[in-house]
């Protein structure tokens, strides 16, 4: 009893102080992006409150929600002090990729800029970078049109996801979502989503940037997963 | 009286706070931006003054206005306290908008990078993001060139904003004014505005971007309107 | 004899504060830019030392110079505390301005990106804003390449600005200098002049800018000049 | 051995601090670049630890390695504290440019992203600045495509940068190393690096740069070599 609330404290300083990741890196504009992290061992989960300003966000104020995004403040024998507040309105997609992806336990959302680009047509990134190579272990792949409001948003996500190496999706017309083991995971790819994206973008704003070739990219990304772990 | 008083306390502040947003989001240099907001229930505004840079904003150098711009210290039996100084070059845009938008309570206006870019060519922003979809319901529209010194730039304003869903107008060789129910809101849709007017340069700078149908821009914009409250 | 020496004590703490604005807008990196001013009434200038970080930047550190540029330390009856350092590389082009406009109380030298950038294509600036009609009353020009040495640099400065509106010139293949009536006067033409260069290379990338005709940017500069002083 | 404890704890401290250069000047992103320095006298060298997030770093978390990249933590009179952790990933790089360039006293890495923009078309950075023909004494040359794990990365650089005047190399779809006498002079060179494949990236987006003729670049070079020393 005890022990799950002081995960829940862990995990809701955990995802507030994520947070201020994206602002600092530039990721997001007045409210528009968030982070969730999976409350490990629990069908719960921890996201961002809807329309609070990154300055204002601390640990009390994050919302812990089952894994179909309903919040609940706690069970038969313990309250979390749940906020009141509404969670992210992007929690359904969040909360539909922990459902169906349990190796995940962190989900991020951006509309960082060069990112959302790339969305905005419909074209994937490619790998042309070692450092691409590294972290995505190949090109970052372009998810479905999709509306919120239903599980459509979160069934692009997962879909896209499960067939490729990569730990982000350029959902089309809207934005990255990115994952990780954990949310601090999740952050990291959405850096370096971003910052991909934005390198390439300049790199094609020229010319054609040098193809790497796929053997080449599966070492990468093979020495880069097993050196660090993911 | 007490109470009109504290109300353009308040104003005071909220006008003085939020231009640290236009800074924050690097909409501004120098002096080149301002904001304003109506005083609630009075027919008066209150707005930067000319010249003084953003870090030595308080709320106390704020100017009070009546809805044709002209510098009001009080009425018979209270002064509010106006500083002496000119209220900012455009005012007289400002004052406009309050008098013919009675529904408005904020008025914003920048130089911001991306969305002059789009007003030096006259070209209205697409909607295809569903971001836009759900701030602006469509495109975000271009008024007319206009000069400094009479009414023309305030009704070009108006005229262009009553045919549209958007909150924010791009001003030929000008640059964006923008819209909101109070001061913050049309901060919200400053920010808003550079934001989408820079990911879509960048999607088109590499091919074009994937149109969003109607009906669907709708639909984002019915809820997002009837969901958050704009 | 005391008023020469606080004379120069404000010129040193103006010319240092200003270079904090030259690192707010990004114009310089490392230490490749530089505020100086002129002593009023004096054949004297203060400018930035050679190759001290814009950290550490003192009032006391900033060199007395006479108008070739050459470091003095006082005359016959005071001394005023020169810190044994180089003025900056660029001296003898701020020296050369001060000498030959005598109208100029301040100039700046910056390498900031989008105004370099149309200098290395040695491509003037258009006037397709109305905040460059404000500024600038045209078009920013550019003036010849010349190598670091002699009075070429200086004299390419002169020439161009005698021969336009524009407080900015930008030397091919090198980069803007500004001047002003004081150094913040130049060093508010050096922000602007980064601002409008974005700008239009902004808009450019996509199409063409619509054109200003020239009577009504006449009357903008002189709105402006007029009403705000220059 | 005091002496030696005490030349190490200086590289230590300038090396960790330096890395504030990298992230103020934006050329990293999370952890993704790092700056090592050759201990004077010594066929020893410090480095970034890997994986450690640029705001944690102390000096005392800086790893010391011989020339092979081996940590190393004393001789046989004296321990220095090594942290316990492992060195960069690219300290097998760094250690081969001490190895084979003995007058280089400071390396640096980053992925910045317009110089890695260049990089990933196999493109040098032609010079068409003044302040290029100052800092690099003509282009920026491009090192081969080398995979990590063994001597490629360090044996291209070596040998791309002892046929040029340049301190700094654009490694094929990978990023930019430079050098310099000592670790401050390499970190200059990536910001400097960064700035010029910036400019000269936004400048050929609208045309073509003006040419720069050898003779004038040599000139440049020369001058500021000897004038400032490199």
């Amino acid at each position: 009893m005890s022990t799950l609330l002081e995960t829940i404290a862990t995990v809701r300083r955990d995802v507030c102080e994520l947070h201020a990741e994206l602002t600092r890196y530039e990721l997001v504009v007045w409210t528009a992006g968030n982070v969730s992290g999976r409350v490990p061992g629990h069908e719960l989960m921890v996201i961002k409150p809807s329309g609070v300003s990154y300055d204002e966000l601390t640990p009390e104020l994050m919302v812990v929600t089952d894994l179909h995004g309903t919040p609940v403040d706690g069970d038969s024998t313990v309250h979390w002090g749940n906020p009141g507040l509404s969670p992210s309105s992007d929690t359904a997609a969040h909360a539909y990729v922990y459902r169906n992806m349990p190796e995940v336990g962190g989900v991020v959302h951006t509309h960082s800029t060069y990112a959302t680009a790339w969305a905005a047509r419909g074209e994937e990134i490619p790998c042309v970078l070692t450092m691409m190579g590294d972290e995505f272990g190949g090109s970052i792949p372009v998810g479905p049109f999709a509306l919120i409001g239903d599980d459509s948003i979160g069934r692009g996500i997962v879909e896209t996801l499960t067939a490729s190496n990569s730990p982000a999706v350029l959902m089309q017309n809207h934005g990255p979502f990115t994952i990780g083991k954990d949310a601090r995971a999740a952050v990291k790819a959405a850096v370096m989503c971003e910052e991909v994206a934005r390198t390439v973008h300049i790199a094609r704003q020229l010319g054609e940037p040098v193809p790497i070739d796929g053997a080449k990219i599966d070492s990468l990304y093979e020495r880069y997963q097993n050196v660090y772990g993911r």
